[in-house]
């Protein structure tokens, strides 16, 4: 489907935009069902948080309707939102004013295959990690070099995910997933103080867990905690959740929480 | 005047590329004088090997052609050229074959004032720290928003620029700068070895002092040790050198060496 450029159906973007030169933006990747985007409270009060925090000013009202008008138009798929500082001046300085440039692209839903959700993932153990950068961490922002670094590292389709920790080498995220495990009991999932990106399915499993009696514990997870771990599963805003059954040589069963938790998602999977 | 895209003249770009999507590229920023680029092969050799780590595939002789061709139709002045891994599929994983793409801008050379040159600049002392990433340190990548957020500190046009150290308080570079040191009457410049960004200037400076029997010790180097120098510089492609004169209640006379490297570089301007 056509994509949209300031509300117009465009397919191409001014060179002069900071998107380009600097990653000067944020984006949100939303599943589309029935015309509608899933978890939409959610993708635009995140990018209200990073709008704040890297001062792109934001038409909060214009912006909603715009994605809801976009999604409106198909029935099911992948809707992207980015949203950049603007065009710029040369220079890094942020244009006073900047005007913010939204950009909506429309992808079908990938082909997961339905074992992933069931039988559970292998992970790939990525040699990239995550620098540790406070400002940016949680963000869903434009700068993904380590992201891509991190996808080039395996070709084989055997592993469906990557995992990455940071620099110091705390476990912290798969390469577009967050991750929570269940360690001696109690649910866990990464903090994201340094680094990694806050998904709105991690935070829409800790608000279910929560409503579930499940509370759900964010913090630093050692790789020697991770191989100990009961269960671990992968979520993110496209796929629900997915467990994971492999990593190097360790194999897990799919575990009882991460079933409830694929359960409680499935009972109102396009809420909030 | 007007931009190229691929070789042909153009002011827009397919949203489909993923320098706006990822930030998935590189760029540099050139001086043009008499319709030639300064310091041409260096910039090509730091985006070849740019080009090598993030492995994008780069058609060199097309790109030099292409870049001489575009700076021969003006005297003075920037050029930018970004480089690109092109468009993408969904998802991070890089396409392969990668098809890069070219662009090329051209600017006015900022109007700095001489003074900065003559008598120096005032650091401001920047908040924003530059995570550590030996995975892309030293390349001129698109993921500039530690650089954005750093320039948005402060407005005060008394600060030519701004003093920017890693996470663990060691001082790199300035926002959009190399720095250089006298301590103990020995040349130093920081390693760029977990972040930072290689420039062409800094390259050419420690190659022409090295020529005039002035060794550069590339080392980490502490905020004390810079409060204790004899002498700071900073450098880039565009303006050369600024000697630095105040960073906090710290205040310095413009050096002999900073002048002597200043005078070697006026003697071949446009070498590389």
């Amino acid at each position: 489907m056509v994509s949209w450029v300031d509300g117009q159906p465009d397919e191409r973007l001014a060179i002069s935009d900071r998107a380009l030169a600097y990653g000067d933006g944020l984006f949100e990747t939303m599943r589309v069902e029935r015309g509608r985007p899933c978890l939409f409270e959610r993708h635009m009060a995140r990018l209200r948080d990073g709008c704040g925090r890297l001062r792109i000013p934001l038409d909060d009202a214009l912006l909603r309707s715009e994605v809801l008008a976009y999604c409106a138009q198909f029935e099911r798929g992948v809707a992207k939102l980015i949203v950049t500082r603007g065009d710029g001046l040369r220079g890094y300085a942020p244009p006073t004013p900047s005007i913010a440039r939204r950009i909506l692209q429309s992808a079908p839903l990938p082909a997961y295959p339905a074992v992933h959700g069931e039988a559970g993932v292998e992970l790939f153990p990525c040699r990239t990690r995550l620098a540790e950068q406070p400002l940016l961490a949680g963000l869903k922002h434009l700068n993904r070099l380590e992201q891509v670094l991190a996808r080039g590292e395996w070709q084989d389709a055997a592993f469906a995910e990557g995992l990455m920790c940071d620099t110091s080498g705390r476990v912290i995220e798969g390469v577009f997933s967050n991750l929570f495990l269940v360690l001696d009991g109690r649910l866990l999932t990464p903090s994201l103080q340094r680094c990694g990106v806050a998904g709105v399915m991690r935070a829409e499993i800790i608000e279910r867990a929560a409503a579930a009696g499940m509370l759900v514990e964010q913090r630093d997870i050692s790789v020697e905690e991770l191989q100990r771990a009961e269960e671990i599963f992968l979520c993110n805003s496209l796929y629900g959740i997915w467990p994971v059954r492999r990593l190097r040589q360790r194999i897990w069963p799919v575990g009882g929480v991460t079933r409830k938790l694929q359960a409680l998602l499935f009972e109102h999977p396009g809420n909030s």
